[in-house]
């Protein structure tokens, strides 16, 4: 049982992550930004900016963790790609105020940081599957961002008493993701249509695109058991490359209904790697981490989640 | 000849990489933050603030350069310690707006940006000298937003168009410098003392650092002849370290005073790496320089400059 700092709770990872911790029993306390949608409910929540010194110095030092999850941040890569100072402000100089408050406890406490494994970037397909030692490319903001707060975290790493865990998640999907992450967006244009609220015309981007795909609830049960290992670099993911072709014929099969597929311009992303996954054999050594959810079930789980909510009106 | 951009040519480094450039029979168009203490003649300066995309695309559009030296930054360690958000827009985000605008120009050009050997950060004496291939360890704001920005220009050097070249210049000294920096500061206070402007005591700060001084005149002609590579990463410096002490002696010899030296706390920086020194091969191999000025005549020249402004009652 551990007490722990959840900065970014109200977000898609962190409320997955917040339940899993609380069902392990270990004592959480959830921040972020207040104001964003949250399932966290109030008296639990604690209001805090992470690009404000101030107020991360504040949240820290009157929780006093054994353990800080860091997943606040810019986590939409256009979103990043718009605004790149933006992106660093939050992203990295956020991510050095949380690493620094955390090395300014007077005690040992370890810092998990969710970086992404798109800092791995422009990789060629000899590189594949991709080790956490493989070199690095990353070549749009977020990614970018992403590496230059890693560089961050390494640097207060080096100081004893602060353990550092870098997470490098592949893509993972799940009940409560944005609306414009692929996965939940097929699953509620699909949850309309089904319900009769839309045209049954189901508008895609690259459907080519193979990544490596794991749901939610593995990936935080991940950062969970890197919080107790001795710091240090790792990979997270299934390990296996799925197309977003898969995905939605997985859907489409799912929702049982039948649809016109239109491929839509501006869903296009600019030059993407044809297929990115990762090797995750650290955290499977030194954790005993392996995914448990198929992809199926996921799926299964996102579109229930929309078709709720677009029966409800609230989507 | 070459129709160049020097962007922070109204910096140390800047102005004397102008003069160099107008020796060769460069056709140099100066950039830089208006207002800047200044010895480019104005009908040559055009103002830009590197931190505001439209200002550089305006000046990066109007010169269509073949060559663009990005100079301008924060340079100064404890400057970047003390407003890491203010670093990261002025170093980061700043180099991100000059590699975009030169990738955006319709023609084959070439960026010469300007890191710093900082970037290694605490290396071990064993790693010593360093190469380009030596692993880094940025451990302070000012090297951590060089690395990023060297990130940001790798990223653009991967498009066919634009040729970059990424420069990892050792120290370096010269008239020009700002007296923050130790051998302008010495020189500064030694020259005062010569002509009874000040008290016969020399205040200090660490001088057991070893570091790999250089010339600026010789590292501006760095900068021109790796302009005309095809780019790359190059360390630039002398390969040999020199200790404070050894700069301290030899401008108390050179101003032939006597002096009482005084440790000054507030001019000791924090846990500093004890030596410094690159292995420029690289450099050598593909353009064949080798530094020119010995360390001692830089120092006199440095003591001259600061002489001269003290006479004249503007130091």
């Amino acid at each position: 049982m551990a007490r722990a700092l959840v900065i970014g709770a109200n977000g898609f990872v962190g409320q997955h992550l917040v339940t899993h911790l609380k069902e392990l029993g270990d004592q959480v306390v959830c921040a972020g930004l207040q104001g964003q949608s949250s399932r966290v409910s109030e008296e639990d929540f604690r209001s805090v900016d992470i690009t404000d010194a101030q107020s991360v110095r504040g949240v820290v030092q009157a929780v006093k963790p054994d353990v800080t999850y860091h997943l606040a941040g810019i986590a939409f890569v256009p979103e990043a790609e718009e605004d790149f100072d933006k992106a660093l402000r939050i992203n990295v100089a956020g991510t050095a105020n949380v690493a620094r408050q955390c090395h300014l406890l007077e005690k040992k406490t370890s810092l998990v940081f969710i970086s992404s494994a798109e800092v791995y970037g422009s990789v060629k397909s000899e590189d594949l599957p991709l080790k956490e030692t493989t070199p690095i490319n990353p070549n749009n903001n977020y990614s970018l961002t992403k590496r230059m707060a890693e560089m961050v975290v390494e640097r207060y790493a080096r100081a004893e008493r602060l353990s550092c865990c870098i997470v490098r998640p592949f893509n993972h999907i799940g009940p409560g993701q944005d609306r414009r992450f692929v996965t939940a967006n097929f699953a509620l244009q699909l949850a309309r249509i089904a319900q009769g609220k839309a045209e049954p015309v189901l508008r895609v981007g690259n459907l080519e695109a193979k990544r490596d795909f794991s749901d939610v609830r593995d990936i935080v049960r991940g950062y969970r058991l890197l919080s107790q290992t001795r710091g240090g670099l790792f990979n997270l993911g299934s390990g296996r490359a799925s197309s977003i072709q898969t995905i939605l014929d997985t859907l489409i099969e799912v929702s049982g209904v039948g649809v016109e597929i239109v491929q839509d311009p501006e869903r296009m992303r600019g030059p993407e790697v044809p297929e990115l996954y990762g090797a995750c054999s650290r955290i499977e050594q030194e954790c005993g981490w392996t995914p448990q959810i198929p992809l199926r079930q996921s799926l299964k789980d996102v579109y229930q989640y929309w078709s709720e909510l677009v029966a409800c009106g609230a989507a």
